[in-house]
Parts: C-alpha cells; sequence; structure tokens
C-alpha cells in the first residue's frame, strides 16, 4: 500500500513532536514541514530534530508546495482557536487535501464559530476532503473516552468527570495563562482583563457529550478558580509561595433545566504531588449500570496531543467528505 | 427521522433485556421478535416482560415476518459460535437487513471461520447491509476500549489487562462450562473433555489488538486454572468448600518472536469479594506513554452487552456495506 503522505504545518513544540513520530511510521511519508518563523528559514527537519533523520526542508511557502507535491493530509499544529485557522484550513481544503487540526476549538468548531465551520464544512464537501480537530483534551480525555462509555450504559443520567494534572513541565507562557505565581487578587484581575484563561475547550467537550446524551443544553457555564498553594512550590519557571495562586481549577457545566447534567472538572496546577494530590483522569457516569473509571497518572498532554494527531491520519483519509468530529471517525487507535 | 426498525431475533436472557431497552429508545421501534421455543407462542412481548407495554408478537416464522414488514435491523442473540449463527445471519441478510450479532465469536469471526467469514461478507456485500459482532466481552473491555487507549500512544511495546467479574448471578449452565463447585480433579477431566470452556472470545480480541498493533502474531495461547477456593462460598445454585474450584481462571496470549505481546486474563468465579478480590477491569499498555486505567467495579457482563448491541443500531444502519468489526465502526455511544 502507498505510504500516506503528510504535510506539517507549525513546527513548534507539538508539530515537531508529530514531525519525529511521523518519521517513525511505516505507513507514513513526512513530505513537508511548513513553519513561517523566520529562524527556520533554509533549515532541514534533521538541523532542529537531533536524532531524527529527515531531509525535509522546512519551507515558508506552503501553497505552492500543496500545487506541486501530492499531499494526502495537512496536520496543523497553530492556534487554538477556530478564527486563527479557518483561512489557512480552507487553503489547504481547496488544494484537495485533507485536514487534522489541534486547535482546542476546532474538537467541535460550531459551537464557537457557526458561520466559520459552515464555510469549512462546504468547501471540504466541495472538495471531497475531510477536516477534522483532534487532541489530548479537548478530543480525548474528557470528551472521547466519556462517549464511549456511555456506550456500556442502558441510560445516562449525568456525567462527572475530572482531568488532574501537573503544569510543571510548561513554560512562562502557560504559567502566565493559568495564573502561576502571582497573588489571588492578581489572579482575579487577570480573569477580567481575559488573560487568565484556564483551559481551552469545556464548550466544545460539553456540547459533543451533550448531542451525544440527545440532550439541547440550556446553558454551558465555566467557572475558574485559583488554587492557592498551602506550601511552598517551585520550578524551572516559576516561584510560589504558601497563599499564592500554584494554578487555575476550572470547571465547566452542562445544565438543562437547572440541573448540572454534565460537570468536567480541570484543575491544572505545579507541583500537585507536593500537596499530596494524585494526578488522574476520572470518569464518573451515573445511570445503568453507574461506571468508574480512572487512569493513573493522567493521559500526558504533550505526547497525547502528538499520538492522537498522528493516529487521526490514516482515519481521515478513509473518512466521508466535510468538516467532521471525533464523533464520524473510526474507533480511535495506534497507527503504524 | 424516521425510527430505526428492529427485529428482535432470540429472546432469552440478553434478548428480553435487549427489547426492554429498545422500547425505551425514541429512535428506535420494535417491530418482531423471534424466538423458536415453543412456550413462547401465540404470546407477546408484554406478557412475558412485565411493565414492558409492547404489544408486538413472539413469532416463529422470522423470515416470513422479513418479507412483509420493513425491517432495518436484526439483533441476533442466540448461540456463541460462528458455525451455529452462519446459517441465520445470511438468511437475514438476503432480505436486504443488517446484522448485529453478540455470538463471542462474531466480534471477529475471520479467525475462526474463515469461509464462513467470506461467505457472510459477501452476502452482505451483495445486498448492501452489514453485519457486525458486538458484547461486552469480546466487543468492547479486552479489545475496542484497549484499541481505543492505543489512540494516545505514540508506541505501544505489550499490553496486559484482566477482566475480574463475579459470577454469582448466573445460573447452572454457566456453573457447569466454568467448573464452579466441582473438585480440582474434576475440572482437570472438563478441561480435558471440553465441559470446561471458561471464557469464549480471547482470540478474537487478541486478533483485534494485533491488527491495531500491526503485527502478525505467531501464536494465540490459551491456559485454564482452577480458581481453587480458600473460604466457603455459596449461591442460590452452588456451594463450594475449601479447596473445590470456585470458577475458572483464563488467560489468552499473543506470542510474537517468543515474547507474550498481549496478555489478557480473565478470572471468573463467585463471591470474589469472600477473598477480598476487587472486581473491576483493568488496562495496562506499556509503550511511550504507559497508560494504566482501570474500571471498578467492572463493566457488568449482561447488561453491558445488552447496552452495547442496542447502541450499535444506529452505527450499523450508517456503516458501509459488508462483514465488519468494531474496528470499522464510529466511536462506540449510547443510543436515544
Amino acid at each position: 500500500m502507498d505510504k500516506i503522505r503528510i504535510m506539517q504545518w507549525g513546527f513548534g513544540a507539538m508539530g515537531s513532536g508529530m514531525v519525529e513520530l511521523i518519521s517513525k511510521k511505516s505507513t507514513m511519508e513526512l513530505v513537508a514541514v511548513y513553519d513561517k518563523r523566520e529562524e527556520y528559514r533554509g533549515k532541514k527537519v534533521s538541523d532542529i530534530l537531533k536524532g531524527v533523520n529527515l531531509d525535509v526542508e522546512i519551507v515558508d511557502d506552503p501553497l505552492n508546495i500543496l500545487d506541486n507535491k501530492k499531499i494526502d493530509v495537512v496536520i496543523m499544529a497553530t492556534s487554538s482557536f477556530v478564527k486563527d485557522v479557518t483561512d489557512d484550513i480552507i487553503s489547504v481544503v481547496k488544494k484537495g487535501v485533507n485536514v487534522i487540526s489541534i486547535a482546542e476549538e476546532m474538537a467541535y468548531p460550531w459551537i464557537s464559530n457557526k458561520d466559520l465551520s459552515q464555510k469549512m464544512h462546504d468547501e471540504a464537501l466541495k472538495h471531497k476532503v475531510s477536516i477534522v480537530g483532534t487532541g489530548i483534551n479537548p478530543g480525548f480525555v474528557l470528551d472521547a473516552l466519556i462517549i464511549m462509555m456511555t456506550g456500556v450504559c442502558k441510560r445516562v443520567d449525568r456525567i462527572e468527570a475530572s482531568r488532574i494534572n501537573d503544569l510543571s513541565p510548561f513554560g512562562p507562557t502557560v504559567m502566565e495563562t493559568q495564573g502561576v505565581g502571582i497573588t489571588p487578587g492578581e489572579f482575579e484581575d487577570g480573569l477580567k482583563k481575559g488573560t487568565i484563561v484556564g483551559h481551552i475547550g469545556f464548550p466544545q467537550s460539553i456540547s459533543l457529550i451533550a448531542n451525544v446524551m440527545g440532550i439541547e443544553l440550556d446553558e454551558i457555564k465555566e467557572v475558574r478558580e485559583p488554587i492557592i498553594s498551602k506550601t511552598k512550590r517551585e520550578t524551572k519557571y516559576v516561584k510560589v509561595d504558601p497563599g499564592m495562586v500554584a494554578g487555575c481549577k476550572h470547571i465547566g457545566y452542562g445544565i438543562k433545566d437547572g440541573k448540572k447534567v454534565i460537570t468536567l472538572i480541570h484543575p491544572q496546577q505545579i507541583k500537585p504531588e507536593i500537596e499530596n494530590i494524585e494526578t488522574g483522569d476520572y470518569i464518573n457516569i451515573y445511570g445503568d449500570p453507574d461506571i468508574k473509571l480512572s487512569i493513573k497518572p493522567e493521559c500526558p498532554g504533550g505526547i497525547g496531543t502528538i499520538a492522537t494527531a498522528v493516529n487521526t491520519v490514516p482515519l481521515i483519509v478513509e473518512a466521508k467528505p466535510g468538516l467532521l468530529s471525533i464523533l464520524d471517525l473510526p474507533l480511535l487507535r495506534i497507527a503504524n
């Protein structure tokens, strides 16, 4: 069988991880890498990724490459938001190429940007290709896996799930958007100003789950609270004294008739183990039967996003055309 | 949208549970029930299932019904083995109707009966309908869920999973096929004679997983050991004294180059809690990353099989034609 020919669009932490993984997959071939950063001009993958023997140049003219080389799938790892990726996605779709995006909002783009989603869907249908958003979360832990587990249930009344993870490996940007290392008052200010965002993806995950449950929600509500440290915590990038903020506890609710039918809880902090907090993914489904699932430690965020995106490649090649979601694809599985 | 019209084929413990569940699904309509047992002649569903207000007769001429009523899906709950269900499945397929089977071997029928599988596949293609095997196990816990979790992995080296459950609710037939209530010597004799079978489905689950991992196994090996009770255990149907057999520990291995790359462990016994054994489903994937998932207590067997079969109904209606497996269907989810 012919190898699936891939262009990596975006060569940051996630994109370069994907390139490395693609290089190990016998059914895939990396044909091109696009990144707009000046420092990559004239560089090859092997110049940047030590140990990856790939003679592929990092280019700044992706559409030209798409015109001149046969490419089956573009994996796009740039922004988190539909409004920032739509134009790029449509430009690829118009070349007749499938797109996998790890933009969090692309997990279910209809909820944040209906018109842009319709536009992407129409173009995908016209050019007979597929677009899908994926990633570890949204895309897997707090939606796809929950949905899969509803499949063994006769009835689902209510879902509560949490993902408790460790932010310690992340750099300054994540510390800022999660409010780590500041005072509770500064945290409140950051929420008001919109500089502290917590997790991106709750409306998407909650909408996917509600669809499956056959519920039209009255409201999706999000609450962000500071995780105030009782102890001294420290990483390479940030110091937290007792009384300061160690992270953001972000909760999303799907509400119907005044009841919280879907509750997704995602506290993200540095060094949770100092306060004896066990990281993990926890899914509780209340219905017939009740299901209590846990993954300890949690599915790792970075590796998980890289893996889900690359593992989606064989699935999108076979998928029906259109702007799809994880609900439209076959059972996710490791690609070879 | 039109309701999906269903015929239930087989009205035993599983089939009657499915009928009850279908009666609660707003997108489905139960059109007919077939069971060959004489005691059901002239009876309606509501005569047998108290509380289910269904005026559907239990008939003995299913093919006649398929000729005269529009039916979209037959759910077949009769035997465990491909050789016993193939003729029935093909008779339904020839009427242009999709089939969901809970026969354990149908989870991946190619491994036990290649020729019969090819025959089913050809007929399904000819008549543009789909056939799929499902159930809690095989069909979910020790295959589909494992496969889904490989989707967050960059690399999978080895899989070990176990399903520890409680046989206490089951009747005399299950006690006999699992060897409960006999001596270790009688257990050995039962294994030799083939009256003690343990779990049906390991070759199917192991083959599905190996396919996904891209491995051609050298051997699938099964080991059945008596679980010898240290305590007195008792159910409605069976008594077990210390030193006697409380159940069957059945292990399946998928072996490649002398290594057990897939190990599935399924100890089934009565009253495990007496010896402080916690029931549950446990999945360990060793690779990058390692994944440790647990479901406690285990996904219940009966309810889970009923639910997965009924929840597969909307998926099979939309599926491509042919003899399919869980690998070909979209993400399982609760049906409405």
